[in-house]
């Protein structure tokens, strides 16, 4: 499993996108791994172990080539690698890369070809950057786009399944480089095989699944989300510095090509907080009181992501729409598992990518898949 | 994975073994799952579903090849194929037989070889007829071995695991034909993860394991099993015509060069029992009192096998030794999940094979292993 550092690159161009290009340099990992963290949602572990470990991976292997689907051939093989467990474990361990080396091995040799582009499952925190360790690790190139536009908990909330792409053969790898490879006929059972083997694992796994071919991944991802995540994650650093760092946010995304708009829900301060590790997940539920009227209250529930922002009772915003709660100064984005009775905080929704609110995507990302008894209700721009 | 059924074989000498080779006519089947159900002590399934599943296979297939471990060149590729589970679940299911082809192959494509022979698992109950069944329908010769000598549950407690053969690649596949392949360091960490997959299954699979090399197939099984529990149906059989079916029982397996010695513990009536499924396994205890002298008890506890015979609290037989429940007339064996209130029984016991109390075997097979607080003392022929 040894790999042999490739040779150092020439320096890139920071952040500089170049037709099917992104090259993310050490200083734009920080906006990367921030506009990650406010698109994970609350969930997909943290950020910040997700930048130190494209950075070391990035030294140490150099700069993985980012390429656009486009550039794909309508054959390649395409496949995602990701971190999976719960984000309160995730924290704990980071990927060797031993682990990741192996489970995409497996997948190639399962598939009895290589691999010629890897992506992310999903956007939001470390998942976000375990593909670009990889990338670099094993010199394959990296999609600049992933299956959710988002972080979701399920390895079938994918819009490659929504698409009609078999999630299997996955593999799942522990940091004892165990692997267990799961073949099912849908994607729903995959995940229950694969969650039943994480918890073995300890809730801490690399897997490598939804193998699929060049012109499939053209049509059944969603795009360009990797350079989104750095504009995010960009704007909230210039909002900083002109005093605005929500509304540089809200800005960002209401301009963004996949999510359309976004609001500002509410304001106000964390003041009863419920977080359980439970059947694989980080469930829970925080309550936030308004700073200035304190009748006024938001009730957030999550499993691993955020799902529904209620205020007084009332469905404000709810998933696949994404709900990110963020520091009311900074708009630092705070994953569920960071959260503290008494930060001051301000939740903002943004519209699910057009392929999250299809029929055949709300069968798997429907409010009720994830036991919540309301309708999808998608967000409206707010008259202003 | 369609068959194309094999042409009909020239009808072979019931019961023969000349040389290297047994064949197991109608008749035989009905003795060798009599003897196998002995050899299951009270776990392994319904013997009764394996005959049927084997005689139906043999119907449409053929007789499959049986050979000696010996006939192997040093370095062919053998493999074990068996039913994994809870004994009460497997009895309401049976084998599709595409789920077996599918375990073989799946196997086989994973180490890029094919598969040379096949073996049970173990010899007790249900699981010496799968690998006829699996032998049968893919036209792979099987051998007169197991991994047990017996039955156990776990899949780390078989003679090839305690010589140092490695549990994987080990193969899952449910009715659905679903399948999972688990790659460990270790056999016992192969055995949390099969078991969770199991679990997720129904605890109803098929599975496919611990591929090995002719060589070690021949130092590292326990040999001419198959041969042995025909023999000991046989002579339950024979016993039950001559008027004292469990002295002929007891007479077979102290003759035999596997066992060596058994006894018959004890004569009573059930008069307790408390059985569950859980955790993956039938775990129970059964109490008998003694029909002539009511101060008289024996305690069997199992988990799918039974694990200790006390009587009034002291031991009398325990694992690795073997416990099985007969009816006291007839000799027939009670697998843990027939176990009724009021049945007349006796308790048999016999020794185990020299590979299963060997040091390194009693690491996984030694009473603590099962959760019980007694040393093991091996059974000793009772003076007469």
């Amino acid at each position: 499993m040894a790999q042999t550092p490739s040779l150092p690159r020439s320096l890139a161009v920071s952040g500089h996108t170049s037709g099917d290009e992104l090259v993310l340099s050490a200083a734009d990992l920080h906006d990367f791994a921030r506009g990650a963290a406010f698109l994970g949602t609350g969930g997909g572990g943290d950020p910040y172990i997700g930048r130190l470990m494209a950075q070391n991976a990035i030294r140490e292997f150099g700069h993985p080539k980012i390429i656009s689907p486009e550039a794909l051939a309508d054959d390649a093989t395409v496949a995602f690698v990701a971190m999976l467990g719960a984000p309160t474990v995730l924290n704990e361990k980071a990927a060797s890369g031993a682990d990741i080396d192996l489970a995409v091995t497996r997948l190639a040799e399962r598939l009895g070809r290589p691999i010629d582009a890897l992506m992310p499952a999903e956007i939001g925190g470390v998942n976000s950057a375990v593909p670009i360790v990889a990338a670099a690790r094993l010199g394959i190139p990296l999609l600049n786009a992933d299956g959710m536009g988002r972080a979701f908990p399920e390895i079938q909330m994918v819009v490659m399944n929504f698409e009609g792409i078999r999630a299997t053969p996955f593999v799942i790898v522990d940091e004892h480089l165990n692997s267990v490879i799961v073949e099912t006929g849908s994607a729903r059972r995959a995940e229950e095989f694969v969650r039943s083997v994480a918890i073995n694992m300890g809730l801490s796994c690399i897997v490598a699944g939804y193998p699929m071919t060049g012109a499939e991944a053209k049509r059944a991802t969603v795009t360009g989300t990797l350079t989104e995540a750095l504009e995010i994650g960009r704007a909230i650093e210039a909002g900083r510095k002109a005093g605005d760092a929500v509304g540089a946010l809200v800005r960002r995304l209401s301009e963004s090509a996949i999510y359309g708009h976004a609001c500002d829900l509410f304001d106000g301060k964390i003041v009863d907080l419920r977080r359980e590790t439970t059947a694989g997940f980080s469930m829970g539920h925080c309550r936030i009181v308004s700073l200035t009227d304190p009748s006024r209250t938001m009730d957030i529930q999550f499993q691993n992501e955020n799902l529904v922002a209620l205020e007084n009772g009332a469905v404000k915003a709810i998933v696949p729409d994404l709900i990110t709660i963020v520091d009311r100064e900074t708009a630092e984005p705070i994953p569920t598992e960071a959260l503290r009775y008494g930060q001051r905080v301000k939740v903002i929704a943004a519209a699910a990518p057009r392929l999250l609110t299809t029929p055949q995507a709300l069968e798997y990302v429907h409010p009720r898949c994830f036991g919540l008894d309301f309708d999808f209700t998608p967000l409206v721009k707010p008259a202003d």
